[in-house]
Parts: structure tokens; sequence; C-alpha cells
């Protein structure tokens, strides 16, 4: 059925192919891009193929970026004796974002899933294998989400890498601070009595 | 605060400025984007640009269209009798997809609402006094949005019409089909008692 104009009717249908748009949504996009003026409309354009054409993955860390290495790989002030392992790129901008961690990253860009045919050779992990003979690292920090492919892949990367000295953790799972137990589910609330500290 | 690269930024930014997309949904989108293949990306991209660029309005009945005049003004073999005066394209596209209405339309893109200092001036209406002039023209649907505003416009375009003999007729305003008497305002309860029809 075509309703709209052939050039709006593409706008529309490229919109709802983003996650999270469904077909109404892509309609309302696309009037309000039209609506705009062309400086705007192309600006978001513009947006899309600059970032689509600059942004690659840097070659140290995995991580998405615009240099090569990235700005934190490249930052020397940083604490070269952890890394923290992280899923995705969003990852790393949650964790910058607490401003506490000062070590470096690695981007997995995935997890160990054998359900969708992704094993460790599917992962950004050889080149982790590679940093990890620099000796000035001490630790490091695994913090996949907390699901079953993220534990596996935890649990994977912490056999792997033990023998080499190098100290593995994880970062904590429990009760979400502001949160309640009464809603907690109980693995979450399990995790939290195993992970208790003394005080 | 840094923690993206420009380009990534720049996008996020744009996304943002979309409406209903927060940051948080730009950030997931913008990242979406950047997992796509070059092809990919490049077409959305491709798609803005090229819909604003050829979109325009037409001249006759101000609809979007990249034709002048619309496929629709331009379809002969539409009933010339009725115009349907809508607020905004998507509106045709809505009267369009239940596959009844067979005349042509008259988008006013906006209605009378001096809240917002827009005036009869502000909105499409000279060139539907133009075409009105076409004694071919019988009737006038009016099927703004029953909000106070275009319940305004409605107003004021037939008081304007009527005295041409043209039939003016407002859509009928009620409970939906499928909608629940328990659950309806009082405003469209009593739209829907003033409605009532003879069985």
């Amino acid at each position: 059925m075509k309703y709209y104009a052939k050039p709006l009717n593409k706008l529309i249908n490229e919109l709802a192919r983003l996650p999270g748009i469904g077909e109404r949504t892509a309609q309302r996009l696309a009037l309000h891009i039209l609506s705009l003026n062309d400086k705007e409309a192309f600006a978001l354009s513009d947006a899309i193929r600059e970032a689509k054409e600059t942004m690659k993955y840097c070659s140290v860390c995995g991580n998405l970026t615009d240099t090569d290495p990235c700005a934190i790989c490249a930052d020397t002030s940083r604490d070269s004796s952890t890394i923290c392992v992280v899923e995705s790129p969003k990852d790393v901008l949650a964790m910058e974002k607490i401003r506490e961690y000062r070590g470096y990253y690695h981007v997995l860009h995935g997890v160990i899933s054998p359900m969708d045919q992704k094993g460790p050779e599917d992962i950004n992990l050889k080149s982790l294998i590679t940093r990890l003979q620099n000796p000035e690292v001490k630790e490091l920090i695994i913090a996949t989400n907390p699901t079953i492919e993220g534990e596996a892949t935890a649990v994977y990367i912490a056999r792997l890498i033990k023998p080499s000295g190098i100290k593995v953790s994880r970062i904590a799972h429990g009760i979400p601070v502001g949160g309640d137990l009464e809603y907690a589910d109980e693995v979450t609330l399990l995790k939290a009595i195993e992970g208790r500290r003394e005080l």
C-alpha cells in the first residue's frame, strides 16, 4: 500500500529498522524530520554519515573511537596495573561516568554464548591475552553483565588468566543502592548474601 | 563531559533532538547505527537527505508530496464534490487507510490557536477559499481534531464558508468502536448523546 510518496516511505522504512522504533514512531519521526529546516535535517543526515565514516574500534582495547589508539588507551596518566573487561562500548561509558575507575578497559564485543554459536574465538579475547603479557598489569576486573552468558564468560576468562598469576576479580552483584530487599529477585539476594562483607 | 569521541557525541546529540528520543535512547540508537554495515548506515543517512530534498507541500491541497500537484490531487477519478479539511499530512494518511473516502483533501498545517499567536492567516486557509470557487465542490468535511483549538477552527471555517451555499459538515465524535461507556470521559459522552441518530 502506498499512501505516502516514495522518498517519505523510504525514510519511514529506514527509521523503522532502528531498534525500539515501530512503524508509528518511524512515521512520526519522518514527518518531524521533514518539518525541520534544511540545515537541521541535513545535520542529522551528515552526523550519521560522519560517525559511521570516522568511528572505528580501538586496536588496543576495542572501544569505539575516532583515533587509534583511543583517548583512554592513549592517556598515560591512567593506572596501567588494572584492566576492566566489559561487553560493549556503552559499558565503558557507564564505568567512566562514575569517575572512580582510573585503569584501562578491554571491550569484548559480546559474550560466549553457545546458544548463539558464539565461542571464545568470536569475542575480542585474543588481544586481551597479548595485553596481559605486559608485566605492569596486576589485576583484571571482569565487568560482564550478570546474565548466564556474562557469568559464563567471566568464569571462562578467569580460568584462562589465573595461571599467569594476574589477580582476576569480578564486580559485586547484590541489592542496588536505593533498592528494596522485598523486591529483589532471589538470585540477586543470593548474590548479596554470598558477597557479604564484615563491617 | 566528553566520554565518547566527537563524531559519536554529535550523532547522539542530533538523535536526541528528535521528539520522544531521550539521551539514553539516542545513545542506544547511535551505537546501533555504528554497528550496522556501511551500506545500511548510509541508507538511513541518504533517506533523510533525499526525503528532505524531494518532499514538498502540494500547491493545491498542502499535503506532503514529491510531485506537484500530489498524487491525490492529480487523481481525476476521485470525487471532486467533496473536500476533507485536516490539520496535518498524517491525518490524510489516517483517512486514506479506511479506503472509504474518495474525495479530495485540504491540509491546514495547524489550527487557529490564540494561545500560540496563531490566527486564521497562519494556517493554509486562503487556498481553500480559492478551491471552493470551483462550482463542482458541494461539501466540505471538517476533520480537525476534537481539541479546543480544532473545534474552534472547525467553527471558524464553517462560519466562513456557509454563506457561499456549500454544505459544511463535521466528522462525528462519540464513543470509539470497541470502547466502553464506563470509561468514556464526560465530553465524549456528551458528544455521543448530542450526535445520536435514529435507528
